[in-house]
């Protein structure tokens, strides 16, 4: 059920390719929920944004996502510590993250299943059905799965 | 992606209202993935099909689920200790749950998320969202959803 509160839903999209980044937030502006995407390109600033440090400190204008849309393959530190990260957290562990990734490899899949990672998509090569996949999983995520409460 | 491996996708369902249970059927069946769907009524006979057990030993009629939709509220072992079964069995855990319930209660989304529950949706009242979340759901988990392999 779409939030009628007026709360824009929040993202954090965790993403070092910039072509990536833009086809999903391009996607995620055409939904039918208002939202707001946070993009941040590798995963120490990921951690920054989610503990408000740094840069990050202002919680108004960077608060805490709905959704955590996560590449693996990240400069600094790599997704799979972002997300064993938010799921080791207590604060953080009920915030859903679904892994955004060209990577079809088997470990990764394994892996990020074994650290509670709530969704695993394998990125399709063609523009057409990423887009598909953007109209699907922003629906799905914003609109039908039901949000826990902050804490 | 669509498995194409001719192998066809497993769901249990478990369910003890007949009509959702109905319903739930209905919608994975118009699904364009071929997909197997076994339906239990209550948390017990769901740990026993797991676990293959009693009447669900053979685990060739009954293999282990590619994804489990969840009731909460059901008679014997209740929706929550299934899912902290699931999660907590090294050889479960990464079989995706989505909890699909009546219940809005805060105190239960937050336990689903608590114990790792995949995704937690409240069952719509009418029967026209009703379908339109049983295409979504189904496309979303078996389409682009990655399958974790067996072990």
């Amino acid at each position: 059920m779409p939030d009628m509160s007026g709360t824009p839903f929040h993202i954090l999209l965790v993403e070092d390719n910039e072509d990536h980044a833009e086809l999903v937030i391009r996607g995620m502006r055409d939904q039918q929920v208002a939202n707001s995407i946070h993009h941040v390109s590798d995963g120490e600033k990921a951690l920054d944004y989610l503990f408000n440090r740094g840069p990050y400190s202002d919680n108004t204008e960077h608060p805490r996502p709905n959704l955590v849309l996560l590449d693996l393959r990240l400069p600094r530190v790599d997704g799979i510590d972002v997300l064993r990260t938010i799921k080791s957290t207590p604060e953080f562990l009920r915030i859903p993250v679904v892994v955004l990734t060209s990577s079809e490899a088997e470990s990764d899949i394994a892996q990020s299943y074994d650290y509670h990672a709530n969704s695993y998509i394998v990125k399709p090569l063609d523009f057409k059905s990423f887009t598909r996949l953007m109209k699907d999983l922003g629906s799905y995520w914003m609109s039908w799965n039901a949000k826990p409460a902050r804490d």
